[in-house]
């Protein structure tokens, strides 16, 4: 998605030389147009499959979810990180790895959320080596949902989450995907 | 907000008799075409202000500030609650008390998102005792940004916050105003 790739290009920024950053329009402040444009793109992508419900995780994903959504026609449900207290204790739960934090976390959807033999789109603002899909897949393995697919906004090309998922067959669309950052430069696949 | 009013009866639901649930079109599931409307309304009730940004709070602002955001072309940023590795360490910070967890918590907006002068919008799910705006608006202060005003969609009227907002002569938008439960009943002021 050129639109998408110009502006990693021009509001992106390398911290440490090698860690892609796009908190100016995705992840902290959100330019709501250009997440417009991103939804709109997901729709093209993914106009063969039907949709019931798209899936995400808090927290970055949500705006980008819902503003997709819309060119869906579909709720959004979105997996929780943290323990809530008004949150039902009746959920399908999976434990994720993060890499970044070096550590277990579990994420939890509400049974009553997810039913079963519905189509479910996941939408993610990363992906990296896939562990958060592969904890959202696995709850929707626990719901008998169907998994029509993975949209994700930037794809770390060079680590393994991508591969190892289009390997098992599911239909993964990143918007932009970027190769390993080398003297500070961004270069998309 | 009629259409809020009825969802709430239709579908919130009343945990131990008194805490009223929205998880099933606001909080875990979102009704984006509901919040398509909420946006509008928000719209209508700023629309002699001037807004240049959206502010709200993870992780259930989120998705309301991003839909509304539309109905005012203007870019949402959102507080964070959790430390993150990779945020900015140059950070307006504000300490916010939680009756629900009856503890403190740090929201954060990295400094570069809040430019002096800009009207800010702050947007969140629910208000009931304040809290969260006090620390949101505190971050505007230390930001020297002017309140546009704050968009609510269910305020809890039984609690003092949005008495307090308003006594300081802050526009205070709420689209339901609930009652204290009594016997299992919403009743709207």
């Amino acid at each position: 998605m050129e639109l998408l790739k110009q502006r990693i290009l021009k509001d992106g920024t390398l911290e440490n030389g090698n860690i892609l950053k796009v908190d100016s329009f995705l992840n902290h402040q959100i330019d709501v147009e250009l997440l417009n444009e991103v939804g709109k793109e997901f729709k093209r992508r993914f106009s063969a499959e039907k949709i019931d419900k798209i899936l995400t995780i808090e927290t970055s994903g949500i705006a980008i979810a819902a503003i997709t959504a819309q060119y869906f026609n579909v709720p959004v449900v979105f997996a929780r990180k943290t323990d809530s207290k008004n949150m039902d204790r009746d959920v399908y739960e999976s434990s994720v790895y993060s890499y970044t934090k070096d550590r277990n976390y579990n994420i939890r959807v509400s049974k009553q959320y997810l039913n079963e033999g519905e189509n479910i789109l996941l939408i993610d603002d990363f992906l990296a080596r896939g562990k958060a899909m592969e904890g959202l897949i696995d709850i929707l393995d626990q719901a008998r949902c169907n998994l029509a697919g993975i949209g994700i906004v930037i794809e770390k090309g060079f680590q393994e989450g991508g591969k190892l998922l289009r390997e098992k067959g599911v239909k993964v669309e990143s918007l932009a995907i970027i190769e390993k950052p080398v003297d500070g430069n961004i270069i998309f696949k």
